[in-house]
């Protein structure tokens, strides 16, 4: 057979790239197909630079605190371009490294729009300017773009989130569309930047995916610190005007300088050929596969966004991975066991003030004989350090465990405490029982802690809590 | 028989606490003696304001840093008083919240200097003020007191570190010796907060515990920060001033306005009753125990700093935690297993700047055939985001394993890493080997990839790593 690779790769964000780096490891010739730049949307319009300017707004609110710690301080304002010009570096600096792997690993960078050629018996292909690469294996990983519920988005006044990262100069005040994680941290990340933000929510609470209570802890923080939250409120009518937008929104006429759009990200299935060659395509532009990330044509393979789950990521790294490690082995070149792990396993963070930090499931997801327990932060010493002093420590460690047993899920809302989910994916991917990690020992003072108090009170041995 | 309590402890911090709450909690009767307040050295003159005051110093880092994160401000001085006024805070919350806990489990305090009185048939008891309290068993948790070499310590121009903490104002220059932790944090956050500090140590690196590496990269690290690190040089001489001190070290006489004596904590185990009721002490002055912490004389245990070993105040919770069940287990109340960490089991933590945090054996600890993975956080999204532009990233994730089986050591230094190393107490805990958690998620962007990483790295399959 004449095939120009073993895998060819379409997308080369998240997913793709770690499928790429994966498979070149197991001796794949590999190529990568993407007009846009190697990292995607998360490395150049996503993850990275939204948690560089989190980051610089969790350094505002450091600066505006630092009296309270003893260190004299004043806030002379925010140089937005300065702070984009930071997250370009950090973008910049993470690309040399990810563009020098993938040169060093002698993957096939394609840097063209590509297109799925359905197997003429020599394998799938992808056609990039009228010439097509023939490969053993196919995988799509063209990601996905934001929604905008067909509201006039003009880049300036009426924005998603990737123009949202380009602008040069705040806006004095701004509507948030959205209640998700998006619209959430760009609420939090304004607001710590002195700007005035309305945050809009169709349904009854924030990050519908989280605990409940969390999502009520966090509405109420946003509020503390001046975002006006709208719950069960939805946008009629937006227009962009002189001055910037008028919205509508439930019974009132809101105006800003800027709206943001963050009401989520559809799949980019599109225009690519898959429907041509037969795969199924849902009513959300999510692509059909199997339990093994097969589409229906054989060969052929979807991973990260365009399959039906989180958003996440780090979901296509694993996708990406698992992909690699499983065409290998259909090629014989991988002898291991490839695994996919399964949705409610994968963390997840928003990067907001307060930081939400979750894995496995929630209480109610863990149905009528889950058990639950609250460690509050109060308790902890790491987090009344770390907390400025006379703010209110709304910190919260749940966890949920099933009739007596395993742990199924880790729900944490604090300062800081995006850390510790590692130690709950552990917890929850290794289905460990609380009795099995009560002899584990978590240094002093640490937010970690927390999470082996839970542990402890789950145990029915609680140490530093009222039982 | 007519005892007091079923378990007297003498000391009440953390060790002696622990002991006291998780007794109670089985349903014994329990007495905790101590002149001191409860919460003990950790608590009041050790790691929690220690931690304060290291917050201070991170606090007025970022304010100085804020401009290269494009926000404004300017560093006004630092209020030493208003420093310590913000430690004391968080000392009297914890330590409210503390005495709450323990009056809610109907502990009896008795807060008189205790001695040990041997058995005379109804088991040992504690004397306090010409009362001797009967009790099934007495645990010893007096903890340990700073060394001070026969130094002139005058408690304001050559302190200990518990006066350190107590100071109204910075000083000008300060010299610390002793490269331990205790040194080390205090050279690292005096710096941080404006005093210019020489650091002092006899042997050839700091933090002897860690990597060799690492000790390197910390000493470079202060050095840059204008700490003038002499390593390989023991003071000979020191004496206090009109104006400050005046010190011999090396063949260099230095002054400064204080000398930090932080050359070790040796166990308070003298005038006790120890040797009186047959208890074997060693010239280090740490008691004789058993691998159970039981003494030579029936029925008495020793717990926490008393106890050859790092003196590590969660340690000194695990040993409370197990005397507490083992006590209650010799009398019939507890049906479990109780169970000893090992000392290479329990994490450890510099919280200087950088963190050091580390778990298990090091590299050569782990003998000839150990195997290494560095992974060094310059790959890392979220260290490049937490890290000052223009600033060099220094941080590494070090896992060792031996003979291509368990994970033994996890060693980490670098910004903000201090949590990290909860999932690493759980990977040596559990003698995980890499491919146990080869398909563990981690959040991206998450400094916790990095342990993911490394872990791949292991497994011969690095996914963001050169390979």
């Amino acid at each position: 057979m004449t095939r120009d690779f073993d895998v060819a790769i379409l997308g080369a964000g998240s997913a793709g790239y770690a499928c790429a780096l994966r498979a070149a490891q197991l001796g794949l010739r590999v190529a990568l197909v993407d007009e846009g730049q190697v990292g995607g949307t998360c490395l150049h319009r996503g993850c990275i630079p939204t948690k560089a300017w989190l980051q610089a707004a969790k350094v505002r609110r450091t600066v505006a605190k630092a009296p309270s710690f003893g260190v004299l301080a004043s806030l002379d304002g925010v140089d937005a371009a300065a702070v984009k010009g930071y997250a370009d570096s950090v973008v910049g600096s993470l690309f040399k490294g990810l563009t020098g792997l993938v040169a060093s690993r002698g993957i096939t960078v394609i840097p063209e729009r590509g297109r799925l050629v359905s197997d003429d018996g020599r394998g799938p292909g992808i056609e990039t300017g009228g010439r097509t690469h023939r490969a053993g294996a196919v995988v799509i990983a063209t990601g996905a773009a934001p929604v905008t519920l067909g509201l006039p988005v003009d880049g300036t006044r009426i924005i998603t989130s990737e123009e949202a990262l380009r602008l040069d100069a705040l806006p004095g005040s701004a509507i948030v569309l959205g209640g998700g994680v998006i619209g959430v941290e760009f609420a939090s990340m304004w607001a710590d930047l002195g700007v005035k933000v309305t945050l809009l929510e169709a349904t009854d609470r924030l990050l519908p995916a989280e605990e409940p209570g969390h999502s009520r802890i966090l509405a109420k923080e946003l509020a503390r610190r001046g975002v006006d939250v709208r719950l069960g409120t939805s946008l009629t009518e937006a227009t962009a005007t002189d001055a910037g937008v008028r919205v509508l929104a439930g019974d009132a006429e809101l105006t800003a300088d800027l709206l943001l759009v963050a009401v989520g990200r559809k799949p980019s299935s599109s225009g690519l050929g898959l429907e041509e060659a037969g795969i199924g395509i849902t009513a959300t532009g999510h692509v059909v596969v199997d339990e093994r990330l097969q589409t229906s044509a054989r060969g052929v393979y979807a991973a990260g966004d365009l399959v039906s789950g989180p958003q996440l990521a780090h979901r296509g790294y694993a996708h990406g991975i698992y992909l690699a490690e499983r065409i290998a082995q259909l090629q014989g070149a991988f002898a291991g066991t490839p695994t996919l792990p399964r949705d409610s396993d994968i963390p997840r963070v928003t990067y907001s003030s307060p930081q939400l930090a979750s894995v496995g499931l929630t209480a109610s997801q863990a149905g009528a004989d889950a058990e639950v327990v609250d460690y509050h932060l109060t308790g902890n010493g790491r987090a009344q350090i770390l907390r400025a002093p006379g703010e209110r420590e709304i910190g919260v460690v749940r966890l949920v465990r099933r009739g007596g047993g395993q742990i199924v899920g880790m729900h944490v809302i604090g300062e800081d405490v995006s850390e510790l989910i590692a130690e709950g994916a552990l917890l929850v991917g290794w289905q460990a029982a609380p009795e099995d990690v009560a002899g584990i020992v978590h240094p002093h003072p640490s937010l970690g802690e927390a999470v082996a108090e839970a542990n402890w009170a789950l145990a029915g041995q609680p140490l530093h809590m009222h039982s």
